[in-house]
């Protein structure tokens, strides 16, 4: 792949959208780290050499280089964590795979300081603005996933009727996000078999 | 009380006590909102202001300043969450107290970013020394408290045998975690109602 891409006459348009995606995937990075208020165009242009002026024909401004780096974000976390969800069965398999590729994706450090959206959740609380509003608009989306995965199991038998889907969300996530802070603090993936055997116990219908 | 204290002359060194702790209370709000990293000595002399040299003065550097914001935050955790919990019974009664007591101290907005330890934990994990030490010190006592609970609880019946005092640890951990982040994302108590209920059904015995 890289070296037919190397054989072929390169195009400047491509060229520009290779730079770009590449300046954005350093940003999320640094995000996770210095947070998304922490990302300014002086320090992504220190942090990928490129100058200040030359980001700025990207990045207009500094919260348009925060919602870019939001998006890219979604993109790895779609990559990394719902693309594996979906491609298991609806039900009991998608929460499972979900919550495995989401373990996955922190123990793996694709980003230093975690899962993008757990920090950037509690760093845009203090922040409304279009950002926080990305921020809500992929927990929604996360939660509606998780949901309609709880309903579709309990509608085939693999949970039990007086699963609340909303509530089975809310407690699924909050293991994901204890389990990223924890692995964050200290580490240690001893963590994430924690939570994976707390997910997998949950998702045991007791029958 | 407050009269009292007023007619009684003031000792300098109670003064300069009195100055260091309503600068630490402000230190700690601040950073639930720009990171303790973000904490310096120049953004705290901004935000109470203090002259720098005055505040270099009670802290000598950065980190000290860190540190002595972290034990405020502690001593904010003691009054507000272990107090009420260590008032209640051990067992599944200290667990309810502990984990409504930490509801209502995220409710209350006594930091604006939500539970000063979670953001703690997440930014300080790609920051190690003594800073991030204290951070993975209070969550080992926190989750020392939670799982010493447990195992008071699983003795006196009023949980199964079957539960793992870490295990269980973690996940009521994770579930205060989760509804930190929610809340301070949404603003929105419902999350929080959510989770009491999530806690109150985790812990009664299915018998």
């Amino acid at each position: 792949m890289t070296t037919s891409d190397r054989a072929r006459p390169r195009k400047p348009r491509a060229d520009g959208e290779r730079r770009r995606a590449s300046i954005l995937r350093e940003a999320a990075s640094l995000a996770t780290v210095t947070g998304l208020d922490g990302l300014t165009i002086g320090g992504l242009a220190a942090a990928t050499g490129m100058s200040k002026s030359g980001l700025y024909a990207h990045f207009g401004s500094k919260e348009e280089l925060q919602l870019a780096t939001v998006a890219q974000a979604r993109r790895v976390f779609d990559a990394e964590v719902f693309g594996p969800a979906s491609a298991a069965q609806p039900g009991v398999p998608r929460l499972v795979a979900l919550c495995e590729a989401f373990f996955a994706h922190v123990e793996g450090g694709t980003f230093p300081g975690g899962c993008f959206f757990v920090g950037a959740a509690l760093e845009m609380g203090t922040r409304p603005g279009p950002v926080r509003d990305s921020i809500a608009a992929f927990q929604d989306e996360l939660g509606a996933v998780m949901a309609t995965a709880v309903a579709a199991a309990v509608e085939r038998g693999e949970l039990s009727q007086d699963e609340d889907p909303q509530v089975l969300a809310f407690e699924l996530n909050a293991l994901l996000v204890g389990a990223d802070a924890a692995f964050v603090l200290r580490g240690d993936p001893a963590v994430l078999e924690v939570a994976r055997a707390v997910v997998r116990r949950r998702l045991t219908s007791p029958d």
